[in-house]
Parts: structure tokens; sequence; C-alpha cells
């Protein structure tokens, strides 16, 4: 059993969009992914997303209002809640949700990842 | 809905070994603690404990083993591995567990948070 070093562990890949696990919390995965420019619109229908900025700032879109969020600041966007992640230069964040939980919840298309990768 | 900022959270409080929640992830709390000296010997039976430390470093020994941890690093105790975090000077971390999750496990005693505040 060893400490993830979170930083060193996002060395270990570069594509945005793409999160990668690193832990698991009893069925929760803990992802790390980094950022830029913008996602889908989406929502997940059955679980809450804890976003945590490790790097750079994130803008996450709601239909009503945006968060902003700033290195070491977190957000959990609620079950449900259509949002759309962007990043005008690349950030890095620290994911938490159910490990079976889509990166693109309901939207589908080009930007789905079907199987998470571990680094 | 707004980001959380986790230094501006830590600094509402200065108590050791009481966490304080911050969010909510489904049925998760997210919870800040300020850890100093040591903690007692315990296990959480039903529940992995996710630990993100944000400032200082955290030693988290276990019967067979010890794992440290320095800023920006993570680690998730096993479900029902005993467990004694210990900090040499102040450390801040993050931490994600079921919320009825009891910090002192099944040791109970003196340490014991009945109620989890919200900072």
């Amino acid at each position: 059993m060893k400490a993830i070093n979170l930083e060193e562990k996002s060395s270990k890949f570069s594509d945005h969009w793409s999160p990668k696990a690193v832990a698991m919390l009893n069925d929760y995965h803990v992802r790390l992914v980094k950022m830029q420019g913008s996602f889908v619109w989406h929502k997940h229908d059955d679980t809450d997303e804890l976003f945590l900025v490790t790097k750079g700032q994130l803008t996450i879109e709601m239909r009503d209002e945006a968060v902003h969020l700033t290195e070491g600041c977190l957000f959990v966007v609620p079950k449900g809640v259509e949002h759309k992640p962007s990043a005008s230069e690349e950030c890095w964040a620290l994911v938490i949700e159910p490990a079976e939980t889509v990166n693109t919840g309901d939207a589908g298309g080009d930007m789905t990842i079907d199987e998470i990768e571990w680094v």
C-alpha cells in the first residue's frame, strides 16, 4: 500500500478529457483528468460528481449559472443537473464518482470514454 | 451554487482531529480536518476512507506498514484495516467517506466527534 502522488500520476498522461483512475473508494473511482477547451453538455441522472481543481482553472457551466474553480477549489455537480466543463488553458482536476459513471453522461458522442484506464 | 475554496474553508476552524463537512457527494461527506499529534488506532468496518493532504505531512500507520503522505498525496485506507494517523506538525487534509462514518470508527473514546459540524 502506498500514497498516490497526484502530480506524479498526472505526469503519466497528456490527453484531454480522458479521465484516468488512480484509486477506488468503495465503489467510487478517484480519477484524474486534464482538460482544455470545452466538453459537451451532459448530465448524470444517477449521481453527483465531484471536481477538485489541482492546477489551472475550470468553469462549469450549468443552464442557469456557472461556477468558476481555481486551484484548490472543489465543486459537486448535483445529480441530474446539466453541465459543461471548460478551460481556456490546460486544467488538471481530481474527479470522484461511482466507477460506472460515463464521462459524457446522457450525452454520448465522440468524447465518450468507454473504458477508464488506470495510471 | 458556488465553488468551495478549501484553504478558505480551512481558515474557519483551528481544532485538531475534529473533521468539518464542506460538501456532500451523494451520501458521502467531503470533510476537512486539521491534525497534529497522534490519533487513536481504529478501523471502519463498513467503508474505505480517503485522505488527501492539502498542507503539511501525514503518516498513516497500519499494523504491518505505514504510509507517508506529503502535500498533494492521497491514500485510501481499506475497509476494516486498523490505522492510526499522526502528524508531527500541523497537517490539513480532505477526508471523504460515507456521511455516517464516525471519526474514531470502532474505537470510540474521547476523540469521538458525535456530530460533524459544517463550515
